[in-house]
């Protein structure tokens, strides 16, 4: 099998307690590329700059959405229109002839705080770091309304989540290893599903995908994640207006935090049938 | 219970198909809180410079060791020598009376380039972004030998790593989710063990411990990690000497074009009494 996106084709040595020898075969694991995100900008004094502001490492497909979402979770933008225009440049590169730059154009007059960029952004220079200043930054941050109390799903739908997302997966399948997020409704049905070796860069496609669809804020659907539950998960489903996220691993402490304080409702350890809801359980019915 | 270290405890409605009601209980969860990492240097001019150089969502425990094995493996210090101090800042902040913040001072006259503090690390303006590119920077970086041909694990030792691991852990029980990382000899027994919600994080730990216990290069150990196989924690597998990566989840295809390229030994689904071994399978007897 030759490479297709986002999966490729490696030698392995499969071994097991019964056999003696190995095998070279061929296998197929998810690729893992980096991303560059090229911002371009007006600056004071009116001129276009242009800025490097992110690599991270991802699995290739939906890159625009990972770009746009990247921007959006992270409160660089306000929304789709602060876009003028967003594409891959550069030639393809070897081996893989994959073009791992996107560049986005900002609408002249959307301001930019570079500071956002610079990944300081939960430091205050008088207490230090601490869970509550995050938690702070991002009460100002947020732009979108406390999530509404419309949103329910029940307890089977909830469970089910899971299988749900495993079946709809494209590149688990095939490669034994890959993360994914995806929108669910109130009768448990998936909507937009991304895969990506990085948990965070599967939520910003699916985040990025609403964005550019015009669907922000989302306050009908809420997030599946095939992971833990961390802050930044947390953080993301947030500015993305869903009210609420499900996690077939564990929670961290303060993604506990976060959903108490904005409302959300939190589920960890969703499978087999079971699930813990550590906040806000009043929309699980 | 209440908090201990890198645990805290929560309440949680644990739902299952069975009852109908759900019940309030405490559940205990990883914490998981931001360390900031200010670095003290001597700039140009000889004057003393202070900057904060990142910020990681963290579990609390071994935060020296997360911020000496971070410094190293993103290729910033050469080795402990070029530490003049180390240690917690500021007071402890509220709800969990945690000190976020650690202060590295480097020695008069280490040669910092605070490019690498850029997260631009990968970047070539010429070709764009590509793999290759990346494992070029990483050639470049690499401070230690090759790595040499005499570590070897038969594959009854090697099958056994993820349940030694998995005993070995001290929140994992508790929490039920918190990734972990550990050296381990050529007879399958670990050494280090480190957990973290972050899974680079549980690596640097790791490599931190051996740092500050002048045990750099480790070229006779291994590393176990909980999790999948990706660039970022082969390079830093490759960073402290190790010549093997045994992960109880997927490569991604640059973790193996990353071992392929340095002579390292990469396996996969190291679980159920099998593995896959993606490059260098010699060193499994």
């Amino acid at each position: 099998m030759g490479d297709n996106e986002g999966a490729g084709s490696v030698t392995v040595h499969r071994l097991d307690t019964g056999a003696d020898a190995s095998v070279a075969e061929r296998d197929v694991v998810a690729i893992e590329e980096p991303l560059e995100l090229r911002l371009g900008f007006s600056s004071d004094n009116g001129e276009r700059r242009q800025q490097s502001i992110s690599i991270t490492m991802r699995t290739p497909g939906n890159d625009l959405e990972l770009a746009a979402g990247f921007l959006y979770t992270e409160g660089i933008i306000a929304g789709a229109e602060d876009i003028d225009s967003l594409d891959h440049c550069g030639p393809p590169v070897p081996p893989r002839g994959l073009q791992n730059v996107v560049r986005i154009e900002l609408r002249d007059g959307v301001e930019l705080d570079l500071k956002k960029l610079e990944r300081h952004f939960y430091t205050t220079s008088s207490c230090g770091v601490c869970g509550k200043t995050s938690l702070d930054a991002l009460e100002v941050q947020r732009r979108v309304a406390v999530p509404g109390d419309d949103f329910r799903i029940g307890r089977k739908q909830l469970f089910g989540l899971p299988e749900t997302l495993i079946n709809a997966q494209r590149l688990f399948g095939v490669t034994g290893g890959i993360h994914a997020s995806a929108t669910f409704d109130s009768d448990g049905r998936l909507d937009v599903i991304r895969e990506d070796v990085g948990r965070h860069n599967a939520l910003d496609k699916v985040v990025g995908a609403l964005l550019l669809d015009k669907r922000l804020p989302a306050i009908d659907r809420g997030i599946v994640v095939s992971g833990r539950a961390s802050f930044e998960l947390l953080q993301k489903t947030m500015m993305a207006g869903c009210p609420m996220l499900a996690a077939v691993g564990a929670p961290s402490s303060l993604a506990v935090d976060l959903a108490e304080r904005f409302d959300m409702t939190l589920a960890g350890f969703v499978r087999d049938g079971r699930a813990n809801v550590y906040a806000n359980p009043r929309r699980v019915a």
